[in-house]
C-alpha cells in the first residue's frame, strides 16, 4: 500500500481522527437541570472547597493534553503548529484505543520556551496529565523541566521517555537472549537529540556503566570543544573511559548499538568490529542506520528497528498509553524513573521465555493487552515511590 | 427533585460529562500506518503547504474550545478555574447534543487579561472557534476584543451574545404578540454586566431607539459621576432623553423590562406603572427580578424568565449550538451582529403564528431542531456578509 497517498485520502474522509461525545443524557428537562443549570452548581461548589474533587467530578481524571509546537514533527522537522496536528490527533486516537485515555491535541503557536511553558501551565488545571510531543531539542528539555516545576500533574515528553522505555524493554530481552548483563556491557549510541539523551539516562538508571554517546562529530567526551549544555552534561555521566574518535572507532568491541540518528551511518564492517553476539537497534525512521538483513549478515545476534515491516519493532505505542493509564489511575503527581523502568520491565515480560527469540524480543505494537500490564506496573511503583495521590 | 444533591451524585457517577473517542480504526498494522506513522506525514505536509487544510485534515473544522477563568461561574461568582469546569463540561455536552459540535473545556489559571488573551491566542490554531464562558465583567469585554484582534477564528462570549440573541428572539415574538414595534418602544434594562450590555447593543443593532440601562444606582446617563469605561460608552448610545432616577422612576411608561440583575428589584406597582401590555423578561437566576405570577397579576402581557419551571424560558442553549454549527459549517472568520440577528430571527420564527401566545413566545430549550434552523440562518448570513471562508 502507498501509505502516503492512502493516508491523505483517509484523512479527508475521516475529517478528524477523534471526536468529543457526551457521557450524560440530555433529552429532557431534568437531564438539563442535572448536567447543567441549576444542578451543576453543586459539583462546582464541591471543587471550590477542595480542588482535588475536580478529578472526581469532571473528566480531568482521564484527560491528557497532547501538546506540540510543531518544531520536530516525525522526521519532517519544523513544519509549524497546525501542520503537526494530524500527528497529535493520531496520538490522541492511540491513547484512547490502547489506554482508554481521553486525549486532546493542542498546538502552541510559539517557539519560545517561556511562551510554551506559560501556556501549558495556565491550562494545566483542565487536564490530568501533559504529553509533550514533537518539540525540538534542546528546547524540549527546558520546557519539560520548567513544566515539571510549575505543574502538579505528570509532564511526559514521549519522544524522550516513551522511546527510552521501549528501548530499555527491548534491550532487557536482548540481553537475556544473549546472556549479557547491563552492568558489564558497552553501549554506543548515535544521535544526541531528545530520544538519544533520554535513552542513555534511563539505561544508566537501570545499571548501565559503560556507554558512549556519539553525535555527528563522533564520541562525546568531557572536554570536547563546542559542546552545548545538554551534551556537556551527558559528557559528565557517559564515556567514563574518555574515548575519543568517530562512531566507527568507538563502536569497536561494543556489545550494543542504539541509533536514533541518520540512515546508513553503520556499515557491516562496523558490526563485525563489535563484541560477539552484538545487539543493534538502528531506529532511524524510515531508513535505519543499517538495514536489519545487512546487520544480521554481519553477525548481529539481535536487531530491532522502528519499522513495522521487520521483526522487533521498537514502537512507543507499547509505552505511553499504559504509562499514562497507570499514572492517571493513581493520580500520580509525576512519572518518575522508577515508573518508567517498571513500564519497560512490564513490556519486556510480555515476551515469555519460551517465545523469546532473536526475532521476538518485544511484543507486537498491536497487542492492546500490553497497556494494561504496563498500567498496573506503573501504578504499583507510583504508590511505592510516593507519587500516587490516591 | 433536589437538583443540587442529585446532580452531585450523578457527577460522581458520570466521571466526566464528555469523553474523547476515535473516528479511525486502529486494529491492524495498516490502520496504524495510515492514522499514524508513516502515513500521517502526508496530511502534515499538506497543511504545511496550506494551513487552511487543517480544517479538512484534522477535527479543527468541528472543534470549539470552551474557555473560562472561573471568575463568574453561574451565580456563584469567582470560584476558581477548576471549580468552573463542571459548567464548561456541561456546555461542551450541550454543544455536542444540540449542535453536533465537538467542544473541549479549558480553564485558565490566571485572572490577568493579557495572560488569558495570550494563552487562548497561542492555542487557537488547535480549534475552529472559541466560546468564552463565565468570565467576569468588565474583563470579559477586553478579553473578547483583544482575542478578536489576534485570532482568525470566531470568538464568542456566550454570556454576552448567546443571552442577547435569545432575548432578542423572545422580544421579537413578544412585540409581534402585543402589536408593538422595536423602533417605537421604550425598553428599560437592569444589570450592567456582560449580558446586560450585550443585550442592549444587539437590540440597538435591531432598530431599538429608546433604551435605558440601569445599574444598582439607577439609570445610567451621560455625565453621571463614577461610571466605568463600559458604562460611559453605554451612556453615549442609550438613554438619549437623559433620564435620571431609580429603576422605579425610569420604568414608568416603559414597554419592556429586561432584567439580568438581582432578585426582587421589580414590584407589582412598578409593573403597573409601565405602558399598557408591558413585556417583562426578569431573567435573574435562580430568582427573577419579579416572579412571573406576580408580574402577570399586575398586568404584564408577556413574561419570560431564565427558569425551566415557568413558560418562556430564555435559555442560551437555543442559540450557541446552532450559531457555532453555522459558523463552523462555512468556516466563518467571526460571528458578527448580522449573524446574531439571523440566529434570533430563526429562533423566533420557530414559534409559528398559530401557536404564538403569551405563554409560548420562544421554542422549548429541549427542541434540538432549533439548532439546525439557527445554523442554516447563521451560515447564510455569514456568506452574505463576507465572513464565510468556504
Amino acid at each position: 500500500m502507498d501509505y502516503a497517498s492512502e493516508s491523505l485520502k483517509r484523512h479527508y474522509d475521516w475529517k478528524g481522527k477523534i471526536e468529543v461525545v457526551c457521557r450524560c443524557p440530555l433529552e429532557d428537562k431534568d437531564d438539563l437541570s442535572l448536567a447543567y443549570t441549576p444542578g451543576v452548581a453543586q459539583p462546582c461548589l464541591e471543587i471550590q472547597k477542595d480542588v482535588n474533587k475536580s478529578y472526581e467530578l469532571t473528566r480531568r481524571s482521564n484527560l491528557v493534553a497532547v501538546v506540540t509546537d510543531g518544531t520536530a514533527v516525525l522526521g519532517l522537522g519544523d513544519i509549524g503548529p497546525e501542520a503537526g496536528m494530524p500527528v497529535m490527533e493520531g496520538k490522541c486516537a492511540l491513547f484512547k484505543a490502547f489506554g482508554d485515555v481521553d486525549a486532546v491535541p493542542i498546538c502552541v503557536r510559539s517557539k519560545e520556551v517561556d511562551d510554551i511553558v506559560k501556556t501549558v501551565s495556565l491550562i494545566a488545571g483542565s487536564f490530568g496529565g501533559i504529553n509533550l510531543e514533537d518539540i525540538s531539542a534542546p528546547r524540549c528539555f527546558e520546557i519539560e523541566e520548567k513544566l515539571k516545576e510549575t505543574c502538579d500533574i505528570p509532564i511526559f515528553h514521549d519522544d524522550q521517555h516513551g522511546t527510552a522505555v521501549v528501548t530499555l524493554a527491548a534491550l532487557l530481552n536482548a540481553l537475556k537472549l544473549t546472556g549479557k548483563k547491563m552492568e558489564e556491557i558497552k553501549v554506543v549510541t548515535s544521535g544526541a537529540g531528545a530520544a538519544g539523551i533520554a535513552i542513555i539516562k534511563l539505561l544508566i538508571a537501570m545499571g548501565l556503566k559503560n556507554v558512549i554517546l556519539c553525535d555527528r562529530k563522533g564520541a562525546i567526551y568531557e572536554g570536547r570543544e563546542g559542546l552545548n549544555k545538554e551534551k556537556e552534561e551527558m559528557a559528565k555521566i557517559t564515556n567514563r573511559n574518555h574515548e575519543a574518535g568517530t562512531l566507527e572507532e568507538v563502536l569497536k568491541g561494543a556489545d550494543v548499538f542504539i541509533g536514533v540518528s541518520a540512515p546508513g551511518c553503520v556499515t557491516q564492517d562496523m558490526v563485525r568490529s563489535m563484541n560477539e553476539n552484538p545487539i543493534l537497534f538502528p531506529m532511524a525512521n524510515p531508513t535505519p542506520e543499517i538495514m536489519p538483513d545487512l546487520a544480521k549478515e554481519a553477525g548481529a545476534a539481535v536487531v530491532g528497528t522502528g519499522r513495522s515491516d521487520f521483526p522487533n519493532q521498537i514502537n512507543n505505542v507499547l509505552a505511553f498509553p499504559g504509562i499514562f493509564r497507570g499514572a492517571l489511575d493513581v493520580r500520580a503527581s509525576e512519572i518518575n524513573d522508577e515508573m518508567k523502568i517498571a513500564a519497560a520491565k512490564a513490556i519486556a515480560s510480555f515476551v515469555t521465555d519460551d517465545l523469546l527469540s532473536a526475532d521476538y524480543i518485544i511484543p507486537s505494537a498491536l497487542d492492546k493487552n500490553v497497556a494494561t500490564a504496563v498500567a498496573e506496573a506503573v501504578a504499583k511503583v507510583a504508590k511505592e515511590t510516593g507519587v500516587a495521590r490516591i
